[in-house]
């Protein structure tokens, strides 16, 4: 168990080696991690190795192991005994596509430290926060304990994957092959966020995500709107027709079951939430919106993170280059999600949209799908014991009582954790709402990644001296 | 005026020299010159140049002409007096873009002569028909008539422009700007079809075009659909539910004021279309459809040539790559075109479809439109005097009755050449309606193009014979 002057050499020590934890993360985000394109599979397993090689280099055994994906890789030090917990710190290092490059103010893998337009310190990459910049914290604060004490207040397991952005289809299968080998009292998640810039937060409840692919078939030929314009089926028309009676007039989901076995609020919650500072101005002014689209009947906070939602995340078909051409396509398609929250099942929820679409299908057209994602939501335990002890490291660091939040998004694989190593997991992360996740110009909060480091080296310290899980 | 041995000794003329024929319009079909992709602006002035020199080895003073956009050719071989007919010929050079590139089965611009599953000889590339291998027909039968006469029958010009794929609109002005230059009789336009394999037609209307670009913008930037998804506008589900209302159940639009100034057809034309052999079976199978889409309670020859009709031709949103990525975009687009009829005003229609969209945006959304292209409706004097000539030489050649038929297409310029040049256009083309104009693997049947080039011959050698129109 650390004494208190230990925490606080590994703090300075933190403090004194930042600029060459940045430069650790920035030689990171330089890797073209993106797993969605087949083209970047070279660039993930550089990713995997570099990390391998930069966190066998603290004293871990750190092996890059290969999944049916991108690879994974499991790195252990575990020098204390049985009676020290363990944590299992799980992370990911590949990185959303980067289109529409054009809006990029800057290349993505070209990391930098620039100015925020209100004056804060912000690193600009593609993964500065999600989720290079966020396992770096971790990584470091590793880092900072081993070289000041020689050693860590308890055993750590760090689990990093590859296929994060693209659904962890693989890594559910890698976690049951390498089960015994991933033995902990819990797990760490660093994949979230704050409540606000001054406010750390622990996240305990996720959204569930099913994420589906549809492409409509009509004619056996792109057409001449002029010969065929009237006569011949158009997917296009076709597949705007049925995406665009997705949603009823108050923005209620339409497809048949849809929320079945959705609860509503407890009423004294419900309360508590309507009493917080969320809201249009605080949320949606710095996106440029004013008005929430969910439903209608429903507080803005209900609709972001505990009701169920659909969105068309993508959609493409006939010709879309500068100009015109006056074409009927033979098929269209669109890439549409659902968040899902406790009661809904995945593959009900999947099915039920199928049918929605296949119902409506007119005459001549047949449709396609492609399963690209399916977890449920999530509800953690808040009364584990770690929760408890990491919610008091928060505060010290931050000044500011740590929150409880639920959270819109969703991380698959905590469903994983649960059911395949039987491990609860605790969400702490350092993101904000304005980190441009997934858009252009990413960024994460310079302070975010300082604090963070901080943070884990206090959590670190605050297990090692709590009751086990 | 010519004699009916001099017409013979062309045709086999035309014959002998097939080969070349061919040869020459390969070279043609070799050039890229796609009008809506700036990337292939050299190219397009590549085609230009190249048709002046060809045009000018037969004798014609040729010219490449600037316009705001891609050139324009005008050549002129007027040999004859002011008492011998002078004929405008029109074509465009330009082709449409060639996504989806890999539907096609060979390179789109390696023109070949194939063979058609059925038998027939076909020349695949980009252009073997529209509008490459149908202005060549006429170029050929010129150099034909030049070769073994020493003269045209009558006076040419010939007028080649590079942007009819693209709504011509720098056409209308250089037309206004080389009006005395434009001087003739009658216009001779080669881009519209025979009626079947076997019979030759004379295209006598046109149905309008409206072309419209509408981008809906939401958010300053992408979202990520966990964070925001429920509580941000999806410019995608904003667009979708506003292009699916364009229809109602029975495939009517849904416009307010749409079908305004729209006749019915007279009974007996009805009566006559409806004895026609224009059937699912006949038209839509072939094409891998089998039900009539447009409006349910007219004849499947009106909704494909006397009534107006509304497609989307692109969309386009979101992420489109392989995989998934959960994001919210900030905008989404879709192309919209209308083939219009006799009775409605082209800004009238795009107004009314512009303003359709702009009552259905919800809160935080915008919409932008780019206009592409407009044109009304065309209804041909069918009892022009160089029609019956022209009906008289197709028949010849083809030794069936030409029929003089409606077309779904658009052919905007034609409506220019009524109004800035005063003259009526008469409209023969060799188009099968299997050519895959505007799709992967274009073709031209080289019965037609061999048949094109000795109808051309024949029907310039009988206007020279006929009374002025």
């Amino acid at each position: 168990m650390p004494d208190t002057g230990q925490l606080s050499a590994v703090l300075e020590r933190i403090d004194a080696d930042f600029d060459n934890s940045l430069e650790r993360l920035f030689a990171l985000l330089r890797i073209k991690s993106i797993s969605a394109d087949p083209a970047f599979a070279g660039d993930c397993k550089t990713a995997a190795e570099h990390l391998a090689r930069d966190i066998a280099s603290l004293g871990f055994t750190a092996e890059v192991r290969p999944t049916a994906g991108h690879p994974a890789i499991v790195a252990k030090s575990n020098g204390h005994g049985d009676d020290t917990p363990h944590v299992l710190f799980y992370g990911h290092y590949d990185v959303q596509p980067v289109d529409p490059l054009d809006l990029w103010h800057r290349p993505p893998f070209e990391p930098v430290v620039t100015d925020h337009a209100d004056g804060r310190k912000i690193i600009v990459a593609r993964g500065a926060e999600d989720d290079k910049g966020q396992l770096m914290t971790f990584v470091e604060a590793c880092r900072a304990w081993k070289s000041v004490t020689g050693s860590l207040p308890l055993n750590v397991t760090i689990l990093l994957e590859g296929e994060e952005e693209i659904g962890s289809k693989n890594f559910g299968p890698f976690l049951e092959t390498h089960k015994a080998d991933l033995a902990a009292d819990f797990v760490l998640v660093c994949d979230t966020g704050m409540w606000d810039r001054d406010t750390p937060a622990i996240t305990t409840s996720l959204r569930g995500l099913v994420y589906d692919e549809v492409r409509i078939k009509a004619a056996n030929r792109d057409l001449h709107s002029g010969v065929y314009g009237g006569t011949a089926r158009n997917p296009i028309r076709v597949l705007t027709r049925i995406l665009g009676g997705l949603h009823d007039d108050n923005g209620h989901i339409t497809i048949p079951g849809f929320y079945n076995g959705v609860k509503d609020l407890p009423a004294d919650i419900r309360a508590q939430w309507a009493a917080l500072d969320f809201t249009p101005e605080t949320f949606l002014k710095p996106i440029g919106l004013s008005i929430p689209a969910g439903e209608n009947d429903r507080l803005m906070i209900e609709q972001a993170i505990s009701r169920p939602t659909c969105d068309i995340n993508g959609i493409f078909g006939g010709y879309t280059g500068e100009g015109s051409k006056t074409v009927i396509p033979a098929e269209a398609s669109a890439k549409v999600s659902f968040r899902l929250v406790e009661g809904q099942d995945p593959a009900t929820i999947r099915a039920a949209f199928r049918a929605f679409v296949t119902e409506l299908l007119p005459a001549d057209c047949t449709a396609e799908f492609i399963d690209h994602a399916g977890a449920p939501a999530i509800a953690l335990d808040w009364t584990m014991k770690p929760l408890a002890a990491a919610k008091v490291a928060l505060t010290e660091e931050w000044g500011k009582d740590a929150v409880l939040i639920g959270s819109g998004a969703s991380i698959p694989i905590v469903a994983d954790f649960k059911k395949t190593l039987g491990l609860d997991s605790l969400l702490i992360g350092f993101g904000l709402d304005d980190d441009n996740i997934h858009s252009p110009n990413e960024k994460y909060d310079l302070r975010s990644f300082h604090k963070g480091i901080r943070s884990w080296a206090r959590i670190l310290a605050a297990f090692a001296a709590a009751p086990r899980a």
